[in-house]
């Protein structure tokens, strides 16, 4: 009973020190000119590559303990940082280091009727806490994009990983110092405790923003418990709708990437949504392509009619997140209905048309509430660096602050900045 | 017992009928086209003006009640709907009509390597849970600014406007009706119970936002209470900073326009900050104007050397929003300690600089950390209508989402648009 209260004690805390330490830290990485933080991010990418033996060495303790563990081969290899992983990770914020400063960006000033002159200029958000699970590379790829748009950062990565995450981070904290800023610009939570996390979420006077990264079980964890803002998304339940005036050569092409160019993906293609009279011309195709990639097709009593051999689908199909070679597929009766499917199965993520209709494309891409919504394109496209972001935190399928693939400039917010000439008001 | 349990599961059913209601109402509104919704708009202007007899009777019953209850004089002012307040409510709803629509809009694509065009479409957020105090034309104006943004509303008024509210509701009701759009699309709660109000701050799932106005109170209990994310501000502390190479001239219009052009109002200076080298030069005269408006300063120990006869500020004189004729003065070192102070005891809402030197301007803007940052120019214009956004629904402290004056813009939300010419993922 002491002993529970001194632990709790002392994570309050230790918990208190940290959001103290980033308290203190966000101001002086907010305001820290462009040519500070890439010389910061520079010299991260290069105590990384310093630190090969080291960050192999660390990572072999957490391999070790999660074999002893009894964790699976996938998620031991995700744990592993061998040297390309290594260069990979040091080569990551290197790139971060060449994207454009968000901060201090301003729009053009408009002059009021008042005669002030009236714009708005990106900022920092403040403080952000990151929670993800195993692979390690994440607590150098979130610590740089953090740097970059001037944030403070608290990262709490798995517990299967601490070895490789303290010695990471080891290398950002020197990186940091290097360049004359403080080390508490980035923290790592150094304590595999649960209460940590619990404590941290409820810390909403310090931390700005939550983004949690891993698997639906943590992230729904996460939600139920935060009072702080999430920046997150939950599914990928994603939709590619066949439309009547489809070009059948693409629907067959765009069908069989968006589901098997990779499977365990948030944007790939999970529901194929077909339209009846266009049904015969495309699906034996698709089938016989993804039957060649070993992809298991459910499908609506129409479509098992239509392709005989295959399972028929059950509601609990049309919610399905597979992430794995299974497709499940459905004859609608046109665009309204292809659109009624998406808003009651779908989960927001990534949802496309193939269609040569400018009408129906039209009307889709106003009709589709998602944070991506496609006209003759694959659904794999969803992703920060093929839309140009130059980097990508996480995809958000929240409506608030930032939607879809997220970047530097989602991780800023905007204020307005006013100039006069000693202008009053009447 | 029994009797508590039945009001308990009535309150629960109303608001999931309200709720699903509302969800019904969102997809509808967000499609609707720009023509139907401004129709709606009108129509409600015009049964607003219309139905100003049946409005007026409600009110009354409204300030008969509150009268009854001991409501002080300046609830009732507000309570109050004569003939040029209803105008005035119709010719705000007439003029959101006006305004462009955000909904739709859509950024200039960009082509990238793949072959893919990238762009952002504006869409509406859902559904907004709107809660407010006394004033019933917020009624009104709410539910403008969420019609022409696309979004399906909950309002919420304070139980003394319950009559007028009901009454403006109506006109609100005929108004989308006429329109051809369904009346779902804004519901009042019908209800004075307080555990309304609990049950749908628990509605994460059927409602989007929450916009709380009102005093202090009720947004720190709406803040405590919400798992649904919150578009408030809680403090108006503003601060005039009166820079060593002010203007001395200016230094003292702006510092009393921004004191004493209104009191009550979240945009008025609070503290005043003077550099020691020009304090002699702007305080006794910024004294003499402020007290011949009745305004009593607090001033530090140099503030009160300076200006005898003053009393001595108190550590809570720097926390205070007075809404009042009060102002604390202190007397700074320079711009590090005004953006020191700033940072310690402002409420990032709007702080302005007078300086005539460049690198001070840049430095204050760059630095303060408030949702409007101001040089030369009085705090007083923080303000939707001044900023040019057409109209306002509330101001945001925040730095998610939306900062500083919200108006239709901040009711959107942007998803990414992708248009392909069949595009794969290689």
């Amino acid at each position: 009973m002491n002993k529970t209260e001194d632990q709790n004690g002392s994570i309050e805390r230790y918990i208190a020190e940290v959001t103290r330490g980033a308290a203190s830290a966000k101001s002086e990485i907010g305001r820290a000119e462009t040519d500070t933080k890439n010389l910061a991010l520079k010299n991260v990418a290069e105590q990384i590559l310093a630190s090969g033996n080291l960050l192999r060495k660390e990572n072999s303790r957490d391999l070790k303990e999660g074999k002893d563990r009894g964790l699976n081969a996938a998620l031991l290899d995700r744990l592993e940082l061998n040297d390309n992983r290594i260069q990979a990770m040091a080569d990551g914020v290197e790139q971060v280091a060449r994207l454009p400063d968000p901060v201090g960006q301003t729009t053009p000033l408009e002059m009021r009727p008042s005669g002030i002159r009236v714009g708005k200029m990106r900022v920092a958000i403040g403080v952000i806490l990151i929670i993800y699970e195993s692979r390690p590379n994440v607590t150098a790829d979130a610590a740089a994009l953090c740097i970059k748009s001037g944030n403070a950062t608290i990262l709490r990565g798995g517990s299967e990983a601490l070895h490789s995450n303290r010695a990471i981070a080891a290398c950002i904290h020197a990186g940091l110092e290097q360049a004359g800023l403080s080390r508490n610009i980035v923290q790592l939570i150094n304590t595999t405790d649960r209460d940590a996390v619990g404590k941290l979420l409820q810390s909403r006077r310090h931390i700005d923003l939550v983004i949690p990264r891993g698997g639906k079980g943590l992230i729904e964890r996460i939600s139920r418990e935060s009072q702080i803002p999430l920046l997150k998304h939950l599914d990928g339940v994603c939709h590619v709708y066949v439309h009547e005036d489809a070009n059948t050569t693409m629907a067959v092409e765009i069908a069989v990437n968006a589901k098997a160019q990779r499977f365990g993906v948030c944007n790939a293609m999970e529901t194929l949504l077909v339209d009846r009279a266009i049904a015969e011309s495309v699906l034996p195709e698709i089938r016989q392509r993804l039957e060649l990639k070993a992809v298991e097709l459910r499908g609506c009593t129409e479509t098992c009619s239509l392709l005989p051999g295959i399972a028929p689908a059950t509601e609990q199909d049309w919610h399905e997140e597979y992430l794995a070679p299974v497709l499940a597929v459905r004859i609608v009766g046109g665009i309204s209905q292809a659109v009624e499917h998406i808003r009651t199965y779908g989960s927001h993520h990534t949802d496309a048309i193939v269609t040569d209709n400018d009408t129906a494309a039209q009307q889709f891409l106003r009709c589709v509430d998602s944070s991506s919504v496609m006209v003759n394109a694959s659904t794999r496209f969803a992703d920060g660096f093929e839309y140009g972001l130059g980097a990508e935190i996480g995809i958000s399928t929240d409506k608030l602050h930032a939607r879809g693939p997220v970047g530097l400039e989602g991780l800023t917010s905007e204020k307005f900045i006013v100039l006069g000439n000693g202008n009053i008001r009447e």
